[in-house]
């Protein structure tokens, strides 16, 4: 199960900190590893090793037919008109919230047989990547020389918002400034973008997530973790015919060269051991601990009735998932012989710096001005952890608000990230989204998040002070929730067009506590940017140009949510004392169900008990191949030489999780349900073989 | 996978070396740990945590339905008419001696519907425990104060020998005197002996060891790992009526306590830290280079052909099932959690010994003494290793004929082992075996067993100079094996009935070159009992009465492959990330057969795939408990409170491997055949009815 939740807000940074920032390059990519951007695919190793060359045309129809979800997953069009395949678990977001209490569609499943049927998704936008420019010169020319580190900073992300803001006037596609190789590189990337998404199909959960979190990043796996979308433009499916992968008639087969297309979404393999040292002893144990406690908050929650878990389900997944693929990256951070390898890597990198008179003198400072900012972050990593309203959507939604109309009143240049010019529109679509709210819940979350500032900061803290005015958390979180009117899209739209006057006047209790909050959020902020963020882009971009300068541009950088190929092969691996194998059965699904007596997570959805005898159970299920991948890969396309949809990637196995810092290439492997598990299914246990023509392109709408 | 293989020669002592003779008990036994015997079963621990509370009835109706399989393994009586229930891969050494180049029921199977069918084996023995005896005084008082350790350990033996004779010419029953406690304890033990042994039903070998090397020793597993033998007296079955093991109706369930009845072959959970690390560092990599070599050789025979193929099946198959035990078992040695563990518990045994001056004095010089011994075996280990005609079933016939006729003319107690008169019969009952030779297989395992004494020891060293006469290993191979004739069993016991004068004046060049031999084995066989064993056996009886003195009797003897119950729940673990489950199902069966495309070793016989529609495929296939086993427990019967079969042990799951040094609760299982399994097939798949009824007692012969 891999899923990079893409973040917008100040309060939501990147996963652990700012350290996931850092983008630097590996120099030395063993075997099949490697998330190559699609203006550098990994040619010379395709060619070497499977001799094959893929032509423009197979990389750029690939591109087209490749889709960014961007609440954090991947996909691809899979027909001719319009039809987006990811995963099931990538479209919870969606299905919970077209679900209510009396239809329960993650549950039960979902299948619109008419376009009719077909039913709207509140907030999704899907991108599809049309143009690739780069734009090194004009973000690192903006830094000028004599620049302290935070002008710098400072300067290069105003001339990168002032690039996007071009390109969106210009083109009308969405335009985003990616930062590759650690600031070694700087590209425009040109997303066509798209807004009405429909929902179209969606297996029962017990099913997508057979095995729950105990299976969840393992292998041998039995999931069916599918759902389809449509894609509309003017309120019509767009005509995808020229740009969409055509389904495989076998699917994937042993050994088989094939690729994976996807966004992988953040990577630490180039970080200096100095801030692994620092995620290990520091900021891990600290995600951690601040996830678990939320998962207890929503267990606590869930247990007071069935419409309660129901609400709570897709969170405590999201977070159980987090907290296993955390458990992982923190065994790999632990793990003596991966910290000898990346320290030996590391001094070695830099032996070769100093060799250089140049290039030490260019370079040579960068690992210890980096370590400066891993020691400022200490000095004030509680309160930059604590003093922050997270987990709890409503909250955030307010937040939004309250520095949308404080933000827009800035040169572009100058703000927080998420309100650039180049991104109101993705982040007003987000933000008015007519998605329920369930307030008991978002009262025990913003409770959680209260009381978490007492616990670590203590009742003296100014911001523990200003946000509870001497009230206990719970209290505070009570009447808040009760009174505000945040819930409401409409609401929400009001106070964005009533603008700063309007919010700062408005007298909705939530409104108001985060308007307390916000100060210390921004002073906070600010801080980071200043002590941590512009010492390790400085650092980190020195190192990038170090390995430029030292191996060439020879390999991939670390990955940013952004379009990557994988390459590899279907292959079992070493597992357990003997050999997981290349892919499972429909036999293998009715295992485990009975070797657990069909008891959740083992337990199946009566169709799969009722229809057994239709299935042909030797029909390939999952399967693995060494391709890298990362979470943000959820939903991507596996494709073969030809090209042709050959499975859906929706998993890592356990020894993938340390994929953070170190590809190993003997156990690494991702997991992808099978294309031909996915038509058995749809023909045999759903009905819908209307839906299974319009993949095979043997029929459609 | 587990199976000890029982040696009887001097050339072929236990696993490593000496070291298996110590056998200590653990003080400290957690979880459910523990091989106790029949006389001192956990009691307390049952009644505790199982509010069971078995009676001597239950007790003595399961030992006398178990059943020690003399080559290696163990059984039980499973119906009225003398049936017997052990595993394919025990009775595997009986299948391909009756097989031949035209009928090869390994690879068939094999099935008896009459009695008048059933199939003789060679040179199988079984024995049941019908009466244990304390005979510890009598041993321990033979070693009269102020005896050097030589004269003590040849005083002890002599009585012990003494003993077996005595018990023998009064009952007639096999008696052997078995070492526990590390010395602490002698007991006599009484068996009902049994040697006309028949085969009844055996499956193919692809099913039995389905998943062959790869899957051995793992689990989940989907072995259908049996074969029943009918045990006849005076030509007939016996009658078993009183003891055998009812069959259960619906056997084993998830989480209900079970036990197991077996003979675990041996551990080293008391051996002291210098011989646990005397064998990592000497003895294992020695033993693993030699098997490999050994596994080389065969291989390079089986290419050959498929008769040579099938000729060296078996043989391969053991020596990989012992190299992938010794690999965990040496991985178990290298893992530093463990050792610190053990060095641990040592210390703190011997800080409480010392602390009581008169414990200090009568036992704590015993660790010192050890080391004596591990100093001693290195000066000589390479002859020691190397100066034997190992590996060759022929060589190993010649060389018991030519010790036999020397040794029956001593006084009893000084004979070498195997040779006492208690142990005569079954020695000539085997070493007359009318089981095929195969010439080309033996002259490449002579070869083998010469050329590395060649190049372990040079060529200058005495035993190889008088073993060779300055030619080729491959040159007096291959003229002995041609000019013999010790593959025929009435020459073999021609010589032996001609007595040493017969031997002496043959002129048969197998013969000769086995005299030639045996004054070097005799040497360094004396030596290792003078320099180490007495040395050994001294210092470890001393701990283990130290043990004694400071714990109680409140534990278990390391195993001696003798019987021993253990007891435990069935329960799955955790493993890979996720759970493994307490049982598999047929499902799984198919799901890792088609998961490797069918390809051996994850073929199935023509019946699994043709009549697979008549099974149940949620049938539950093998299944997992925590009881305590090792090598030697292969056949043991699993069975419920009430005492009935419930399934029939065939493996340990990898983490397993390291209980030769340490049991461990969390991970460690047993794996076994369900009872509902083999009744499945039986009905289904192999149209055996008729046993099936016999089994379940609803019909018989």
């Amino acid at each position: 199960m891999t899923q990079q939740t893409m973040r917008r807000t100040l309060l939501l940074p990147a996963t652990l900190c700012g350290l996931a920032i850092l983008t630097v390059f590996n120099a030395f990519a063993p075997a099949e590893e490697g998330m190559w951007t699609l203006d550098n695919p990994p040619l010379k190793q395709l060619k070497e090793r499977y001799g094959f060359e893929p032509s423009k045309e197979w990389l750029e129809h690939l591109r087209l037919s490749s889709v960014r979800f961007n609440d954090g997953g991947s996909g691809s069009f899979v027909s001719s008109h319009g039809l987006a395949l990811t995963n099931h678990h990538v479209a919870l977001g969606q299905l919970q919230k077209v679900s209510t209490a009396e239809k329960d569609y993650v549950k039960d499943g979902f299948y619109a047989r008419t376009l009719a049927e077909e039913l709207k998704c509140p907030d999704l936008e899907l991108n599809v990547l049309v143009a690739q420019e780069d734009v090194s010169a004009r973000v690192q020319g903006a830094a000028k020389k004599g620049m302290t580190g935070e002008a710098a900073l400072k300067a290069r992300k105003s001339e990168m918002a002032a690039i996007e803001k071009e390109s969106l006037e210009k083109t009308g596609f969405r335009s985003d400034v990616v930062t590759l190789y650690n600031g070694g590189e700087y590209w425009l990337y040109r997303y066509k973008k798209y807004t009405d998404i429909r929902l179209v199909f969606a297996p029962e959960q017990l099913i997508a997530f057979f095995g729950g979190d105990p299976d969840n990043f393992t292998y041998p796996r039995h999931d069916i973790d599918f759902a389809l979308v449509r894609v509309y433009e003017n309120d019509k499916p767009i005509d995808s015919s020229t740009h969409h992968l055509k389904w495989s008639e076998h699917g994937a087969d042993a050994d088989e060269l094939v690729f994976v297309s996807g966004h992988p979404g953040s990577t630490d393999r180039q970080t200096p051991m100095v801030g692994l040292e620092q995620q290990r002893d520091q900021m891990m144990p600290r995600a951690i601990k601040s996830r678990e406690r939320r998962v207890a908050v929503l267990r606590q929650y869930a247990a007071r009735g069935s419409e309660e878990s129901r609400q709570a389900q897709r969170p405590i997944f999201y977070l159980e998932n987090t907290l296993k693929a955390f458990g992982g990256m923190f065994d790999g951070l632990k793990d003596p012989e991966l910290i000898t390898k990346k320290r030996n890597d590391e001094n070695e990198f830099r032996r070769l710096i100093a060799a250089n008179p140049e290039w030490k003198k260019a370079y040579g400072s960068a690992w210890d001005e980096y370590a400066v900012s891993s020691k400022n972050y200490l000095t004030q990593m509680k309160p930059y952890r604590y003093r922050r309203l997270t987990g709890s959507n409503l909250v955030n939604m307010a937040l939004q608000v309250v520095q949308y109309v404080a933000e827009v009143k800035k040169p572009d240049g100058e703000r927080l990230d998420g309100f650039h010019d180049s991104q109101l529109e993705s982040t007003r679509f987000e933000l008015f989204s007519p998605a329920p709210v369930y307030p008991g819940m978002e009262e025990a979350l913003l409770a959680n998040t209260l009381q978490e500032a007492v616990d670590e900061l203590g009742p003296n803290d100014p911001y523990v002070k200003a946000v509870l005015g001497g009230r206990s958390a719970a209290e505070v979180a009570k009447e808040v929730v009760a009174g505000t009117k945040v819930a409401d899209p409409a609401f929400r739209k009001s106070l964005v067009e009533g603008g700063e006057s309007a919010v700062q006047s408005c007298p909705d209790p939530l409104i108001a506590l985060v308007r307390r909050a916000d100060p210390f959020v921004r002073e906070m902020h600010k801080w980071f940017e200043d002590k941590v963020e512009s010492i390790e882009v400085a650092a980190g971009e020195k190192i990038g140009k170090a390995r430029f300068e030292a191996y060439g541009k020879s390999a991939y950088p670390d990955a940013t949510f952004t379009l990557r190929l994988s390459y590899g092969s279907v292959k079992g691996y070493p597992m357990n004392g003997t050999q997981a194998p290349p892919w499972t059965t429909f036999y293998g699904l009715y295992d485990r169900a009975h070797s657990f007596g069909l008891k959740y997570p083992y337990e199946l959805p009566s169709r799969y008990v009722e229809r057994k005898g239709m299935l042909d159970l030797s029909t390939p299920l999952d399967f693995v191949s060494t391709c890298d991948i990362i979470g943000g890969n959820s939903g991507s396309p596996v494709v073969n030489r030809k090209g042709e949809f050959v499975g859906l990637i929706f998993d890592g196995n356990i020894e993938s999780l340390v994929g953070d810092y170190v590809y190993s290439g003997e156990k690494n492997r991702a997991v992808a349900v099978h294309s031909s598990a996915l038509i058995e299914v749809l023909r045999k246990l759903y009905d819908a073989g209307g839906l299974a023509d319009e993949l095979q392109g043997t029929g459609g709408k």
